[in-house]
């Protein structure tokens, strides 16, 4: 027998209130033909993670009773990197040693061990498999722990809703500091896009432009450019050169922001709000609806995901590789090893990474 | 020789300060033989005739000397109904009482006579033709003179993008007394479709509401209902009633009624706006855009008809159809008759019809 423990609630509400950590066992000895049991390397804790526990967020998991919970409880997070540990007679996909993401959110990555259908999963290469096939480098833990939600997020909104060309076309963001930006960024120069950024000023503004421009921005602009009239003339400026146009914008801030964005685009452009950091809804004047064509749609990696599972397989084989090739940076995380025979149940770490994530993204390694 | 009178301006300004009337010369003995000589019947005014002469929309016609104006000037007014009075001996698409519309905006609609090329307008069938074709009966003048802009707006936006079920499905509007929304009412019900109309609420509510039901309408209510916790299932309650969704949302408001008929989308639902009544932007929560997909988009017919020449003619034929069987009613316009030989010069009658255009909608008969 195996325990695992894994953190549920009961109850939506605040992840400080209502967490709990319930241990249970799995048969490791009769697994079904096309079954597996893996161990958690690494979960982290995403912005949706805690707005599932509030009961803010629209996709949600299943409360169940099949963790042996008294009350019906369901399991938290939902990104998340595995290893195998056995497999089932009919099992083909997988072996033991290899790494694994789950196929779907709501799997509730926030546990040590997982009985689990192999359908449940995708497998990822593990370093030495990575090596094995002549890369020079494998995946790190945080990659592949954090390569469900972000890399996808940039790398589809760039690439699934419009033809940018490569050498002249443009996109512009706002949040070009955000983990998605910054992989928007990197992605774009890899597929030759040119980038716009927008930026908040700051103290430490050139600094940042440095770091941004090293990961591959093409241009790195402050709001206050951005809405300035003087400063219009410029981005204009940039686009001709380059012969293209901004044909996309990227919006996860909202409110006057993501009208500042979308003033940049050119005509039938798009912009897509994949966040709404301002809390502000997204502001667009009638006449660039009508006389600019501005079409303005929402983004959700979720559920585009969802529907088209072939798309999700291609869409991580792409990051795999550029990982494997050292093209793409991942965004750090602030780990944090639990210890299954310590004091600290697994929930107070999850506790205490759901407090911290102010100060970067969280992961939890097992 | 045929005297033209026609209004133009050479300056952007208010049509009070910068209209005035040319006349020239047509030479009706010698005509090309691709070229027709029409006269005009009547010419309305829209909104967007003043927004040209004031220089704030995004289309416009060229100044031109081609009308022996001293300087550069352009002409005025966008739809019209022409009688076709001389025909070139190679003009195959007409005869002479034919009734004809620009085929493309900016032809300056406001104006005794026109010169042109054939190619310059479509047919369209006047009375004694649909007559003829067993039509109990013809388009009138009115509706000859304004079937260019409102009537395949309302045709459009709710054929063009969104396919809605028959029996089934709805839209939701706002501005549902507009020009625009009593045309997207009566379509509406001629296609099939449930309509679910917001108006605001007025001391002859009751009145305006039986007047909208009995042009089609399956449902109006108030802007105050819309917004409601409270009324949202009874609105529910509709929808599951014909078995459909609301995929559509007509804007032609802005600010918080946008947001108001957005909501009212069901999960992947569009909305076109349209027009900008309030003069607020369009405002939309970011968790529509990313939870319940829906897509906020722009309709213009003038840029869309302008690219789809043939979706054009098909638009009108059926609009046509619709008058000569007395399917739809037009927007009723204030007309006033131009003399010719009255005191009164064109471009003045047009100052008034601009001014008089807040109590309805303006036409002026030749």
């Amino acid at each position: 027998m195996l325990t695992s423990q894994i953190v549920v609630y009961s109850q939506h509400g605040e992840p400080a209130d209502v967490l709990s950590t319930h241990s249970y066992e799995i048969d490791d000895s009769h697994i079904g033909d096309n079954e597996i049991i893996v161990k958690t390397l690494a979960a982290p804790v995403n912005p949706s993670d805690i707005n599932q526990i509030q009961g803010v967020y629209p996709s949600k998991p299943e409360k169940t009773t099949n963790f042996g919970t008294v009350e019906a409880s369901a399991p938290c997070g939902n990104e998340g990197l595995f290893e195998i540990i056995k497999v089932g007679s009919k099992v083909t996909d997988f072996s033991i040693g290899d790494w694994a993401i789950p196929a779907q959110v709501n799997f509730g990555t926030w546990r040590t061990h997982a009985l689990a259908n192999d359908s449940e999963f995708l497998k990822i290469p593990n370093p030495s498999q990575s090596k094995a096939n002549g890369k020079s480098t494998g995946l790190t833990i945080n990659q592949g722990a954090t390569i469900s939600v972000n890399p996808p997020t940039a790398l589809l909104m760039l690439t699934h809703y419009v033809k940018l060309i490569p050498g002249k076309d443009w996109f512009i963001q706002n949040g070009g500091n955000s983990a998605v930006g910054k992989y928007a960024i990197q992605i774009s120069k890899l597929l030759g896009f040119n980038s716009l950024s927008v930026i908040r000023d700051r103290p430490n503004l050139q600094e940042l432009k440095d770091e941004l421009t090293s990961l591959g921005a093409t241009k790195v602009i402050t709001e206050e450019e951005n809405g300035s009239k003087e400063f219009g003339p410029t981005i204009k400026g940039w686009t001709k050169e380059t012969g293209g146009e901004i044909k996309l914008a990227l919006n996860c801030v909202g409110g006057k922001n993501s009208t500042g964005v979308a003033r940049k685009l050119a005509n039938n452009g798009l912009m897509l709000t994949y966040g709404g950091m301002s809390f502000q809804p997204v502001i667009l004047p009638t006449s660039l609806h009508i006389f600019k064509n501005i079409t303005s749609a929402g983004f959700w990696v979720t559920q585009l995901l969802k529907q088209n599972p072939e798309l999700k397989v291609e869409t991580l084989n792409q990051i795999v590789e550029w990982y494997e090739d050292e093209k793409l940076i991942d965004a750090p995380s602030l780990q944090t090893k639990f210890d299954p025979n310590g004091d600290k149940p697994l929930h107070e770490l999850y506790q205490e990474a759901v407090i911290n994530s102010k100060q970067g993204k969280q992961l939890i390694t097992f």
